[in-house]
């Protein structure tokens, strides 16, 4: 039962890295303006990588630097990496032991960019490889999907955010983060509610926007660890693009929707999905969408630059009752280890 | 049949646009290298989407540079764009209608980045909008789901990558490259074999990984709006980090494997998934490497770089063999339109 009292830790470790983790991010921000980067690249692989999605819009929104996911296999394989001497590079793992993450940052900081590691291992390789560190201090994960280390993640970004902007309202959203999170453990029996509905599911989809893409993809990455469904993740604007063909009667869609910003997009979508009788489950604060859904999981309302760190809470609660209800072991997935090593 | 009308007309697209395109991307390339970008942008949805993926790996590797997909919601939603003074901007779209493109391109040129657009339409509002356009000269496409634009937008980045780097070479490889699809039409017989194999097949996974990682979005994407099969794309390294989990026996993956640079990686990737009893299905043109596959579609062999032009057209005609099996109208997919018009 690692996972279940991994994600119990949350609060906890979500507290301890804001409370210790703020001095460190302020440092970091100042030598990283001094460097006065033209980009941010983030290099990251499962788990690591969703949370690197969400830092892609919070330093685009709140840095105002335009920001890449990294190619690693540029580096790699092909051995044609990009030119980064004006780049701050992130490599974010939290093991820090994966080879090709590992490689990004050190050919970025040997043509003279700016690097920084987010991790769970102070020792790793990627800490050792990177000029600065920034540790998630979220204690041993033993359990093979990543819970607490992604919201810790998340959260590491969200401090480097609310340090680059020095607006002391982020900083205050901050410190009520861990009991909106404590708040959010309480989705667990709606969320198992939910799970019940898709007991006999083979695949689905995934759908957030905005902030809250990054939580689409680490609910459906979940998803595929825990309970072997075929979880798709789409933002609501790609899965109309084309995807938006599969939905048949029946058909389950696990909706994302917290914040006021989508609240528009997030209705007329959630009304589309109920015409062609798709079967929607809702996560949101906002009772007029909840409604709307055949499962809603009502999330604490925080301001929405943090929602990711709460609205991926059920979610996660969501994949581990479901993998128990087909009973499996949601702590060794099948054909996973906890740390993956790739080029 | 409008489907099958417009991959066959694939060759003589390739070649009209290599022809007559080739002058304008060196004049825009000049252009662009008098602007001195820092990095390169892609903004695109849907098929276009993937080609920007093309694009991704092509700037970054013969360009130098360091290269991002856009995050529309930044600009439309959240009013929050990222500093783009330092950023040449292109929007990819067949159409030129999507709002939001257009309103990451329209950003970008207010701020005084540099600005490109690459559709099929010149009197588009995403052509007035850019600094400079290259047409696509791809004709009329009449199916919703796009085949002889989505290569036609490969060929167009990589006529610019070309232009890059004065290689005479990447220019000799592009000359060759019409005769190269022409020859890959000809693996209609192998992917329907192929799509016979996949015929009570509900959901699977699309493997590809560099310059390829783009043909497995598209391929997975051509499936989703043909077949509604919920296909989903992954590189062979962040497939491992988790969604591997999925494989048990019977499980249908299609692999994307040309090329000399991923042999390895590819063949090891395949022993895995045959030991896991997967359905293999493989494009490459390596007799070992489809020799592992329990179906093989052999690819004509051209340099690595291109590769995606030719190993999207067996996944084109597997979906459409597969939407003809299965009694679907591949002109008409439900719940869709040529254009989507997303904010």
């Amino acid at each position: 039962m690692w996972i279940e009292q991994e994600i119990r830790q949350q609060p906890e470790v979500a507290a301890r890295l804001i409370r210790e983790g703020w001095e460190e991010a302020r440092w970091i921000i100042e030598e990283t303006r001094r460097f006065q980067p033209a980009l941010a690249m983030l290099a990251a692989r499962g788990s690591s990588d969703n949370a690197a999605r969400y830092g892609q819009y919070l330093l685009g929104a709140f840095a105002g630097l335009p920001t890449a996911l990294a190619t690693p296999s540029l580096f790699t394989f092909y051995r044609r990496p990009p030119r980064l001497d004006r780049t701050w590079v992130i490599g974010i793992s939290q093991s820090g032991r994966s080879p090709d993450i590992v490689g990004v940052v050190e050919e970025a900081r040997r043509q003279g960019g700016w690097t920084l590691a987010i991790t769970n291992d102070l020792s790793s390789p990627l800490a050792s490889a990177a000029h600065v560190v920034l540790p998630l201090r979220a204690g041993e994960e033993r359990a093979v999907a990543a819970t607490k280390t992604y919201t810790a993640q998340l959260i590491a970004l969200a401090l480097l955010a609310a340090a680059w902007t020095e607006d002391a309202t982020m900083r205050e959203d901050l410190l009520q983060l861990p009991e909106a999170i404590a708040q959010a453990l309480g989705t667990e029996a709606a969320a198992r509610e939910a799970a019940a509905a898709w007991w006999r599911a083979v695949h689905g989809v995934v759908i957030g926007r905005g902030f809250n893409y990054a939580t689409a993809f680490e609910v459906a990455l979940k998803l595929k660890e825990l309970t072997y469904i075929v979880a798709e993740p789409y933002s609501s604007a790609d899965f109309r693009h084309g995807p938006v063909a599969l939905v048949e009667p029946g058909f389950p869609v696990f909706l994302i929707a917290p914040g006021a910003t989508f609240r528009t997009e997030m209705e007329s979508l959630a009304h589309m999905l109920r015409e062609r009788e798709a079967h929607l489950t809702l996560c949101s604060e906002d009772p007029g969408l909840l409604a709307l859904a055949e499962v809603g999981i009502p999330l604490p309302p925080v301001p929405e630059w943090l929602s990711p760190v709460v609205a991926v809470i059920p979610g996660q609660w969501f994949a581990v009752s479901l993998a128990r209800l087909k009973g499996l072991d949601p702590d060794q997935p099948r054909g996973l280890r906890k740390i993956t090593e790739t080029r």
